[in-house]
């Protein structure tokens, strides 16, 4: 089942659901937004799935006509993780930090009452902040009590997304020295279109973790074909750490960090850091600059045969200019 | 005005208005919560108002038999500063760490998706995690669009909140080390039964700083009596501070940073990490232990002859027992 918001002014949009394809689509009547539909699961994915086998058997309304926006436009909580261990070694590298002691999955709370749709330009102060795109993987869960095990989380993922984590370079290092975690540094992400269940997957969702190439072009040009199944931790660990000392309420959104290998240098990487991070290791010093204003990004999640699973983002940066 | 929350069952509880006292109540026909009065303030706060009004010329109910919960159950953001420079001076005493370097106010992103009320039992997995009150003050804006001046944050502080931000010591310095802020030391915050306007406060509103005395007992003894002024940057900087790089949507919560002042000896603190701190200062060794299930701790903002402005906050700290 494929899921997608279409704005229509107000804050969470209206819920739609998709065929395999994007091409057609159905509105459920009782069921306004996403965000009522993870908060009364059991309820709402019946009408959903109905419509999902409407939409199957040929059934809906073209969708060629419809912007999508970030199938979870706002949520009450975004945990964003940092399970790729390639990511980590790279970033300790271009920004000189020493290694992380840490025995637990690393994890970040970042804003979440506002996520970005997938054609959105996205606005940014000022250039030499060191504008990146981070591609990640994400999952959304239903109601998580505190204290649940892996094995229990594993059940609360109701949808898979894809997710852009914005980042400005320039603040980042500066913010994890306070050890307080970053405020400036990670301004509102985006979502690709369709937020999917694990079933659509098949069996390139197997622990947690979901088996498919990141596509990532800036500016036209291919940066990064990397394969996303190498986390260290799956999503279901990552939900049972967060939730040790605290319940998640529906709607959380769960993060990978940016999805990365060990083979960077021949498959590339999901953002300029780790670009950098390899020129100075191979070359001594990094020579990639970061974004600037007009700059584009696309990113796709793919199945073999370059199948899209969550649709693309593909952004273009602008500066923000302040209302009166 | 003064607003409260009762829960009802909801997520966002019922909204009332109530008296200076807190004795009298008169429910809003037109806004059943405050997160919708928060969302559209300039029409709201004149319905509440008038109710105010009512209230101050003897009108409403008597509020003996209600319950209140925290006045923002849930919000979307929650940005806590750390404002209080004594504070920080003693946490680096307590936990043996390196001076902070930062040349900006210091905030960490916590959960929001719930604020626990004033009276309720506080559920923790664990005593050993060395649990910990700090007692903080904090404001709620309205839509703060990203790029802000400090002077023009201060027009969107609409409400003045008092928070207890539990906390877990043995968790909390391992997580900074990690430069990605905290998870799992920072369970759910409580808030004091009543939201103010900041007119309510008269000249103990100025330059975005809220001047009154923070009381914290602890299972029945005195524990802080602390002035809240001493912040070295107000609110509004803190606002503004954390807009340099995004929006914040409407009912945000800004915090202080546990309230500290540099006479601790003398007025004692709002946590219990400040007197281990101390204690280490001053005998070369802490020998507070943290609290332990069935403990209770109490704090109240007061003016000057005891009046509580935001109700007191009076909770018991117990064991989680995780549901089946």
């Amino acid at each position: 089942m494929k899921l997608a918001t279409v704005p229509n002014g107000e804050p969470d949009g209206g819920l739609v659901v998709v065929s395999a394809d994007g091409d057609r689509f159905l509105k459920p009547l009782g069921i306004p937004t996403l965000r009522h539909a993870i908060e009364d699961w059991p309820v709402a994915s019946r009408e959903l799935s109905a419509l999902s086998r409407q939409l199957q058997d040929g059934g809906g309304d073209d969708a060629g006509h419809l912007t999508f926006g970030a199938p979870l436009p706002r949520a009450w909580q975004w945990l964003d993780g940092s399970a790729y261990e390639s990511h980590g070694e790279l970033m300790q590298r271009a920004f000189n930090l020493d290694p992380i002691e840490h025995d637990k999955p690393l994890m970040y709370q970042g804003m979440s009452h506002l996520f970005f749709g997938p054609a959105e330009d996205i606005p940014f102060a000022d250039e030499r902040d060191g504008i990146d795109f981070e591609g990640e993987l994400g999952v959304i869960v239903d109601d998580v009590p505190m204290g649940v095990s892996a094995a229990q989380a594993m059940n609360h993922i109701r949808l898979l997304v894809q997710i852009n984590d914005w980042s400005l370079r320039r603040i980042a290092p500066l913010e994890m020295k306070t050890g307080f975690g970053w405020i400036l540094a990670k301004p509102p992400c985006s979502m690709a279109p369709f937020a999917v269940t694990p079933d659509e997957l098949g069996n390139r969702w197997t622990n947690g973790r979901i088996h498919l190439t990141l596509a990532t072009d800036w500016n036209g040009e291919p940066f990064g074909r990397v394969k996303t199944g190498a986390m260290s931790h799956g999503f279901h660990e990552l939900i049972a750490h967060a939730a040790a000392t605290r319940p998640l309420c529906a709607g959380t959104v769960v993060g990978s960090g940016t999805v990365s290998n060990a083979d960077f240098r021949q498959v590339g990487s999901s953002c300029i850091a780790e670009r950098r991070g390899m020129e100075m290791l191979d070359e001594g010093e990094a020579r990639t600059a970061y974004m600037k204003f007009g700059d584009r990004v696309f990113m796709e999640a793919r199945q073999t045969g370059a199948r899209s699973v969550f649709g693309a983002i593909d952004q273009r940066v602008v500066e923000h200019r302040p209302s009166a």
